[in-house]
């Protein structure tokens, strides 16, 4: 509760400096909320999203109806400039049915379900499971000619862990208070994968294409991997969506459980079979995949841009309910309620529907680099290879485009359904005084933390990594990921309504506060390529902690 | 930590009235612990009970190995007058797949399980989903004639809440400190139901039955349940198990999630389509199922009995791991510890493995008829039919048999895999300077609580029901209620094998001490027929709480 005082006097401050201007506000905030809260729309476009549409996975036919249905209602809305913006992707993929069934030594049904971007069975196949016990190229030479027409098990074994106590939190005030502090541990920003983590990902995925190519030389008819959360929950993920380069086996994600259940027979010298049906295709109709954009025009800032955004693209377990459905659920009503009450800002209101933030953040990005900013990709073709998020540091200089300068802030929405308790400031502390003025008088709503650290992981990431700013809120964490991220019951059954309405509310506060402030979002430093001396820095630093490893590994010898 | 003084003082005066013997026992107790502790093979029978023979229903052909099994491994421990013991049950039940898909109006795989006692499909069926919204029979009346080829979802619906914070849980200090006390709001003995379950399990039960019968007349094509757990797991459960009544179709449960999304497809006016495929059947070779039964003799004292037990039979979602391989590996290894370190103890200590607890304490009730006293079944026919734990009153007089005499104690495992933190005495006060004493030798494994309350719900009760000494242990409650009671995920995998080496442990100490005490266990009053002022009493009280209810519902009217 620390944080209350520091609010409190901030309200008074704004309220003595600008009365006529905060009561247009605070009337216009009182029709925001009454829609908002009391005539809220947001669980129907959720279950449009999610019961009726489905899975989103970018690319998928699921995904092109989502884009299409967005655009339409946004229109129905009365929302202007709606329209699609396409950005290459790969290629597409769907699936219809899975299933799974233990043979011997007994029968019972097994939890699966696909990979993305892995064929189909083309009806049931049967085979022995093989476990691949294999971490380098070299040690695969063992599997040579031993593997046609097996099921071959692809996952590290791991025996399941006591789960951990906490399914479902809320932020106690404790937790809200310790917010306030920044932590120096952490990166200034998340938008740039640390030099470890480049190195494993360049790692993993040679590895990763090294068994895709020797399975395939054998003749091994299908692989199964390891579901990474247990108690039954099929957490899903997906190969390569490149033309060319996708997997060229059936594979197929085991509840860990029945993962497990296999690997002990192997282990006690059993062949357990094992058939399957997977009924999956590729699209290669068109291979992008598109961002849906709307807005609602400015008046004399018409030029001027406040964005608020999702990613609209889920996984395919399950229909993306808290991953995303939640952010475009709320964002689009934001949109809605922004229309619904016939504002009239002065910067132009966009909203931006992202496809592929999950292989990538690439819709965002392909956003950011079209109408802002573009950066040079990085100069290691290795790295070029990867994910972007591994990338450790996207090249210099940063181009601007003409809206750069035209551009105030962003918004985004992609951590489950939890409850607005603040938001993250991304290391910018000249918005500080800013948002706690905002939060202000939505403080029976919210509590109004503004966090001045860094969050990663999605969209905003595309804006900050170009000097841009682009925000998070700090949302209740509820059972997102114990449970509901990229799992075959992330649904619309566990979306919570009443937090859903309190997210529309901010976002279109915010939104609505952004377009009508006096300046645009005030900037964090422009990122700049680190200095030599800090790069030597980095690069001793790293060293020093190799070699500490080292020294530690050794001690932990028997004498 | 309130406790600990009363266990220390209970140690010294045992230390100094008995030093000799107390001694000996403790010596014994190093090699009990040397062997359950150091040289455990309780995972190992763990995890041939589950993984190897799989689900073990009630008469169903998995079950009758697992008895067999059983017999022969405590033969090869060197047990003695290893047998079985038949009663009768039922129609016997299995199944080796299910699988149930989604066809319109979108595709997709849906999560589910066969109830057991229903038939298969014999191939694959399709049908339209209709929910049943009746609760009374003559609510059926509106569905006649409208379900031929229909699959009828028959679970209220129910949307999902918030799941509870604590998915796993261990007692802190303060939980175990008030277990101290007696709980004077709950009744002397969980082995009677109350009257108003009673109530509402006849009529559920006839409800049930019209149902049945109605699905058949109308040629419904299959049935469907929800899960009682969302989070994606399957909980399952049983129709009736009796020749002659078994429900009539094909029936499944089906994920919360799952069940919620074509509930939520019809209220929008969608009529969903589903196919499915269970291949499953009913075994009527033999209508008994078994006991098993298996000794160490005693010696001076060899006529009188001291008893460990735990049920063998599991439900069929998974393969019974915490419900209740854990009861039996942890009995079974209490038993081949006291064989391995070669005790000779005055009383004979005997296991028994029950059957058919899962469907009403079958087995464990079968055998205390058998050899220790029967109670005459309730005289209202219509609560003779429902399963022995709704029937408010077991009859009078209780009629002992010779061994009545001669038996000292029974102590039953069926928590789950969590440790054990103390015991609990049924409210037989008499025992609790004895447990308190044996636990001192163990303070380094269990706090070794004596909680003087009732626990209900499992074989024990069979015991406790004819004046019999029967207890639980108290034990870690850990994730058993919130997502392994009869759910698909009860495997190997989340039983905690440092816990089942503490749990057999104890229970091969305890078994040992009461073998090896003076007296026989000491025992609360017999049970006997309530006066017939109690029963005006408690009369009365129901009947003010039915007006209390009226009364308050009235209340809440709007004015």
């Amino acid at each position: 509760m620390a944080f209350r005082p520091l609010l409190l006097a901030t309200v008074l401050s704004a309220t003595i400096s600008g009365t006529v201007s905060a009561k247009n506000d605070l009337e216009t905030i009182n029709r925001i909320r009454d829609e908002g809260l009391y005539r809220s729309q947001v669980m129907h476009t959720l279950q449009h999203l999610t019961d009726r549409i489905g899975p989103r996975l970018t690319g998928s036919p699921q995904m092109q109806q989502a884009s299409a249905w967005t655009v339409q209602q946004l229109k129905d809305w009365g929302l202007e400039n709606v329209h699609l913006e396409g950005f290459a992707f790969g290629r597409g993929w769907s699936y219809d049915s899975a299933y799974v069934q233990m043979q011997s030594p007994r029968k019972a049904p097994l939890s699966a379900l696909p990979v993305a971007w892995t064929p189909g069975t083309n009806g049931s196949i049967e085979g022995d499971v093989v476990f691949l016990d294999a971490v380098t190229e070299s040690e695969l030479e063992k599997y040579r000619g031993k593997l046609a027409g097996k099921i071959v098990m692809l996952s590290e074994p791991e025996e399941i862990e006591e789960p951990k106590p906490e399914l479902f939190k809320r932020y106690t005030s404790e937790d809200l208070g310790k917010m306030k502090n920044l932590d120096l541990k952490r990166p200034a920003s998340n938008a740039h994968g640390a030099p470890d983590a480049i190195a494993q990902g360049r790692k993993r995925l040679a590895f990763r294409d090294a068994v895709s190519t020797f399975l395939k030389q054998e003749n091994a008819k299908a692989a199964l991997y390891r579901s990474s959360r247990d108690g039954g929950l099929i957490r899903v993920f997906g190969h390569d969506h490149t033309v060319g380069k996708t997997f060229p086996i059936p594979a197929l994600v085991l509840a860990a459980e029945h993962y497990q259940l296999l690997l002990r027979f192997i282990e006690q010298g059993e062949t357990p079979r094992i058939a399957m049906s997977v009924d999956a295709r590729f699209h290669d109709e068109d291979h992008n995949t598109y961002n849906t954009i709307a807005e609602i025009p400015g008046t004399d800032k018409n030029a001027e841009i406040v964005m608020i955004g999702a990613h609209l693209d889920s996984w395919h377990a399950s229909t993306g309910g808290v991953d995303n459905a939640a952010g475009v659920a709320a964002t689009m009503e934001a949109m809605r309620i922004l229309k619904a009450i016939g504002v009239k800002p002065k910067r132009t209101i966009r909203i931006g529907l992202w496809s592929g933030e999950e292989q990538g953040l690439y819709g965002s990005r392909a956003y950011v680099e079209q109408h802002l900013a573009s950066r040079p990709k990085p100069s290691d073709p290795a790295e070029r290879e990867l994910k972007p998020w591994y990338w450790t540091s996207p090249g210099f200089p940063i181009s601007k485009k003409p809206d750069y300068d035209r551009f105030s802030v962003y918004f985004n929405m992609d951590n489950g359904s939890g409850k607005f308790r603040g938001i993250y400031t991304e290391n910018n502390i000249a918005v500080k005084p800013i948002f706690a003025e905002w939060f202000a008088p939505l403080s029976d709503l919210t509590e109004g933390i503004v966090n001045t650290n860094a969050t990663g992981g999605t969209d905003h990431e595309s804006f900050d990594n170009v000097g841009l700013p682009g925000f998070q809120f700090v949302q209740d964490p509820l059972d997102y990921m114990p449970r509901l991220h990229h799992t075959h019951i992330d649904s619309f059954d566990h979306v919570l309504p009443d937090d859903m309405r309190q997210a529309s509310v901010m976002l279109a506060t915010f939104a609505y506060k952004a377009a009508m402030a006096d300046k645009r979002m005030p900037r964090k430093p422009m990122p700049t390529e680190p200095s030599e001396l800090l790069q030597q820095l980095e690069k001793e630093k790293a060293e020093k902690r190799q070699r500490a490893k080292e020294r530690k590994a050794l001690s932990e010898l028997p004498l």
